[in-house]
């Protein structure tokens, strides 16, 4: 994409009640808008962002058995009633009609998810069963100060499971922490399952997915040696304690992030809204009910909290907005500018043609200087300059934004190569 | 996908308050499951579907230089009370919060997205601006009876642009009008701009995308020569009058439904939220704006009740959930099962291999004469049995479903070139 045709400029400052760095850094490199507290739209450049977290959420959430649907969001009230959430929940909102019936807008989906898969579950034969989405939740937030990572509007997705069996539960339990330990690694996190207590949704204990940062609201007691993890609210033991699942470690406290939970709801739904099946021996039961939650916004203002520097936003390879941020740098010259803007034009097709995904700076009348500050801002991985100097040297300044380490290439082949590192190439 | 793992299943009837045959046969075959009147989570293959309009309607837009965001659903009040719409539009859904604010949940989107155009386009070097989302959108219906094509929720694209001329608005718009017709071309109709009164949004002349399709819910004259068509509330003719645009052919009058708008905003909603640019003399100027929508789920109920017959559905192959239906057939016999399935199963990993998206019936148990009822009224473009006795004859029974046309296929590569003839292999 050519930089003259994005609508969205980068600003200097971020709008003056953003408090947190990741709404500070996505307002000001122009990936956010924001449209009220707890609510922001997503800009071109954010929405590229998004839609690759969503794709290896969604690739993940495939591989475990997953199925994807679209539920609705606005909700009748009477799922709610019957589950009790109507009136238990501080955070649902409730919507009056024209036709005097009451709606909500799903804060979460158990209310809906359950009678569909009901309604064709009849049988053990039929379980397990995992259905997933990924789109719009709403909560009625009394605050909501953290930027992308507490919203009353925000991208989640969620993921549900019934089981004919407890132990079925239990093993699913293990495949999907797997996978969501993989969707953290893949977008640059070091994540952790740490133990939790259930929240509104469940009594029993939960887990919650941490990673450890600075910014985080919680705080959590993680063993130096095993990969035990808790939230120190639940905690039994204090700091420096030896670990008590590997004898081995000591607990140390950090702060953290949460990118996701699970919970076992156990039959609580299926209660409430009248999901049964027939067991091996024809008799009627009620599944064992898993809820599966990756906040897609929150972890792309977790990604920015943790992958950051002073000069701006270094996105992981992964769910950058592009590869390259291609830029074509010339004094007043206009013949000069002329070469220069035809070699990078040259580069844009040729590094297009070979998969590279280049967000190119065509504006090459504007200040140099603003227009490199910018780039790292935007934080694209890589950064390839075009300029008179480098015409004269027959090769390109290619540097890369998390280590700042430049080095100059002669060709696409090798820029390509640079890039995908034999990941993609 | 092997069927047996499709937490779906087909249903003899549909839920008894549906009347109309998008509903009826869209969740019979269980590609949507209804949550109210006017309101439907989309299954496994509906969003197959749905994502197939989508994507067509998003590559349409990128290539009019459309720029896809991703807006707030949730609106603080403030904007939709200085255009007028909080209480001129009766179908804005009002929210009331903890927090006393009032929220409306989008029923469109001009509040938000010209305050967030506003904000970058500065002068009018910066414009057109054309800024699109796929999502999904809310109205306060009294009635919703019309199962997926006019809902209290549905999906929508919706583009807005934003010219420093109204030569520029007019030139964009007839773009924009070529690239409608194109998308509804691609999903299978045959769609003709219509003149229409501008409804709410705007008291000039707009353009309605209409479908002629005897389940519609307007009445249009169209001309028997050229390409005038003009709804009937507005006409000044009557039907059989020549037509005064071509003096040529004659109007026919007809039932058609609507698949698409375009209105011309003027400047009503720059002033509202005080967008300005500087003009080339440096003066303010209120931007001249348009508004482009696509219901997309409508588009999807449409396409269902103008393709489909007394079997079931018929997908043009663009939207299909799946290109190749795939059905393994036998009787008792556990030999002979275990050959047909054996064969099945090594075509769809051929098939898959080869690009073909390939619903696979591996059911082999089930009754024969339901399951490819099941798969008529399922609506895949091709449906490719293999059963004992195709495997005496050493080819494939390939089915084409719109037209029912059988013909007998030997190799992968034979089934590959019918099913993509060429368009996409």
């Amino acid at each position: 994409m050519k930089q003259s045709h994005l609508f969205t400029k980068t600003q200097k400052f971020a709008p003056k009640d953003e408090i947190t760095k990741n709404a500070q850094l996505l307002s000001r490199a122009g990936y956010i808008h924001k449209e009220m507290a707890g609510v922001y739209s997503y800009l071109p450049l954010g929405l590229r962002v998004l839609k690759k977290i969503e794709d290896i959420v969604r690739h993940e959430m495939d591989n475990i058995g997953g199925q994807e649907i679209r539920m609705a969001t606005l909700h009748p009230s009477e799922p709610w009633k019957k589950t009790g959430a109507w009136n238990n929940v501080d955070v649902v909102f409730k919507i009056n009609s024209r036709t005097e019936k009451e709606y909500t807008v799903g804060q979460s989906e158990e209310e809906i998810v359950t009678p569909i898969a009901g309604e064709y579950a009849k049988s053990y034969k039929d379980l397990p069963v995992m259905i997933y989405q990924i789109g719009q939740k709403y909560r009625d937030e009394l605050r909501a100060k953290s930027g992308i990572m507490r919203g009353r509007e925000f991208g989640m997705k969620d993921m549900y499971s019934f089981h004919s069996t407890q132990e079925d539960f239990d093993n699913f339990y293990e495949v999907a922490k797997d996978a969501y330990l993989r969707i953290y690694t893949q977008c640059g996190l070091e994540a952790k399952a740490t133990e939790a207590a259930g929240g509104s949704f469940s009594e029993k204990i939960s887990y919650e997915f941490m990673v450890i940062t600075d910014a985080g609201e919680d705080d959590i007691f993680y063993c130096t040696s095993c990969s035990y993890c808790v939230n120190v609210e639940i905690s039994k033991q204090n700091e420096a304690d030896t670990c008590t699942r590997c004898n081995k470690g000591t607990l140390k406290r950090a702060k953290a992030s949460e990118v996701g939970n699970i919970f076992d709801l156990g039959t609580k739904y299926a209660k409430a809204l009248s999901f049964q099946f027939k067991d091996t021996e024809g008799k009627n039961q009620y599944p064992i009910m898993g809820c599966f939650g990756i906040g897609t916004t929150r972890l792309m203002g977790v990604i920015v909290e943790a992958l950051s520097d002073d000069k701006g936003i270094v996105w992981p390879a992964s769910v950058a907005p592009f590869d390259l941020h291609l830029v074509a740098i010339s004094g007043k010259d206009k013949e000069k500018q002329a070469l220069v803007s035809a070699k990078a034009d040259e580069l844009y097709t040729a590094l297009h043609k070979a998969g590279v995904e280049v967000l190119y700076d065509d504006r090459i009348d504007l200040s140099t200087g603003v227009r490199l500050a910018e780039s790292d801002l935007l934080g694209i991985p890589y950064r390839l300059v075009v300029s008179e100097k480098t015409l004269e040297k027959g090769a390109f300044e290619l540097t890369t934004r998390a280590t700042k380490d430049t080095e100059y290439v002669s060709t696409v082949q090798l820029i390509v190569g640079k890039i995908f590192k034999g990941s993609r190439y």
